[in-house]
């Protein structure tokens, strides 16, 4: 079942976020409106909004009050894209990263602080402090996520604990945050919402490492660039940690990089691929989702609990 | 009167101030750990924290509640400044930018976010709803201008209202919002606090109108970079918008281009300095330090309020 699908009785509140969303990024600069509006639309499926609209739903309900946590955070994920995409030296140094580039680089980073902005403006309208504290919380380890990625490209003696902090950071957070966070501006219990962000970083957990498997599996044309990507570009994941364990491999490995050919990487990835670590990875990405579904026992039965769970089980076995 | 001996009674508290600095920054990382401190260390007068103290003197002054607006509007300004260092095209251009200072500005933007949301953290310390809407809309007008900066560079037609937004937005509001931040968390009134935030926006105004005319008038030893270097990178500021009312001159300035050798660009500036746009200019500035003193009247005698007009005075007439 398609994941959109789960959700779509959430379609007319889904509907109303989105034009919030637009609104919040008005701006008289056409520039600025433009990149903003361009890169809020190609955001796709809106699954942290899916997240805080499901959570509140354990409370009292109330799009108009939950609509700001739903739209903070898909600004807030936004803006990390933009900073994401703003070209580092690899880039550079492929040489076809030209001044015009550069230029759009720099508005690149301004439209990314301007839609963090416009996320505090209407965060401001969220009144409860502890809303405001995890959102912070949520935004510093964001930031602690990137640069560690940074730091940590092509460092091939990185631990799992490495790994693992650093998707908890770059992912993980983010999604459990817009649990926790509908359930909170819908008034539940420390408990309830307390459970949700459990539930949020299990399922975040799970989602990455699926996606860092799909990297190796799924093909180009799903992926929209060659498989293997992450390992290129420096980023060390969890199928490649595990098949590094064998020091013939670890070796190997260590040969990449960022101008690697094409055939180079395509025995590379063969070799990862047949020391089974792609399958390994996916039994981590399960642990995690099963601690998210043994999380969701703990909440009353309804159609949210049961969606939720769906979700989950389609984010942690999707195929791209 | 040296800046800093006009407010020594405040030094405990600075010094308080300058400590949470330190700790909000705190980061296990050692690259931010150490470029944070770098950047706050580099960060100088700490006039923000100032006027923050300053103007919760109007109120019940308790430096453990107001500090919080302080630290939050210096981690937003060093934030943003160090976005603004993050080097643009013209920088890259000149052939120095090599791929370590790539690396370096990647690091730089991450790093800026960081403070950013190190800021938020502090922010959320501070219950009143109101604070936050400020707080909110001061950066979103700081980003606006930031990217109305990169868009007017070079753009020798454009208007002084063009001119006055941009510095509003990238300076004056800055200011102005610390002056309402620190009446507002000190519990004055509302006629208090608004006063305090016009106030703040006059000497914002009136301060990075001075500062543009020392970009023109101040040695180079003093300015720690050559005279004429806003116009060299295409920022068009106050004394060259009154120069260019003369079509000759106007002319002449449209020469300007990043490469401009040095001889080219003294006959320039000695062109639009003996248009007399300099003192014009001073004129202006000293028109807004006027509004600003005018503001100071309603308030109650104190001894904050002598300070913040000698602060005022200090700021407007300053030689570099």
């Amino acid at each position: 079942m398609k994941l959109k699908m789960l959700y779509s009785f959430l379609n007319t509140d889904l509907q109303l976020i989105e034009k919030e969303l637009e609104a919040a990024i008005q701006a008289e600069s056409p520039v600025l409106r433009e990149a903003s509006l361009h890169l809020l639309q190609s955001g796709g499926k809106r699954i942290r909004p899916v997240f805080v609209l499901l959570a509140a739903q354990f409370g009292n309900y109330d799009i108009h009050v939950v609509k700001n946590a739903a739209v903070t955070l898909e600004l807030i994920h936004t803006a990390s894209l933009v900073h994401d995409d703003v070209v580092d030296d690899s880039d550079l140094r492929r040489g076809s990263a030209t001044i015009k580039s550069k230029w759009d680089n720099r508005v690149a980073m301004y439209t990314g602080d301007y839609m963090f902005a416009r996320a505090l403006e209407v965060m401001a309208r969220i009144e409860d402090p502890l809303a405001h504290k995890i959102l912070a919380r949520t935004m510093v380890e964001l930031c602690l996520g990137e640069i560690e990625q940074i730091k940590d490209k092509f460092d091939f003696d990185q631990t799992w604990r490495t790994y693992f902090r650093r998707i908890k950071r770059k992912t993980a957070l983010l999604i459990a945050s817009s649990c926790q966070l509908g359930a909170l501006t819908a008034g539940t219990s420390a408990d309830i919402h307390q459970r949700l962000f459990r539930f949020g970083y299990y399922v975040g957990m799970s989602y990455q490492i699926t996606d860092d498997i799909l990297d190796f599996t799924a093909s180009e044309k799903e992926l929209g660039k060659p498989a293997g990507s992450d390992l290129r570009q420096g980023n060390i994941t969890l199928p490649v940690l595990i098949a590094m364990q064998d020091p013939k491999l670890k070796a190997l490995v260590k040969t990449v990089h960022e101008q690697i050919s094409f055939d180079e990487m395509t025995v590379i990835i063969e070799a990862i691929k047949a020391t089974g670590s792609i399958e390994k990875a996916g039994e981590v990405s399960k642990m995690y989702l099963k601690k998210a579904f043994a999380q969701l026992e703990g909440l009353p039965a309804s159609r949210s609990k049961k969606t939720l769970a769906e979700i989950a089980k389609n984010i942690g076995n999707r195929k791209f």
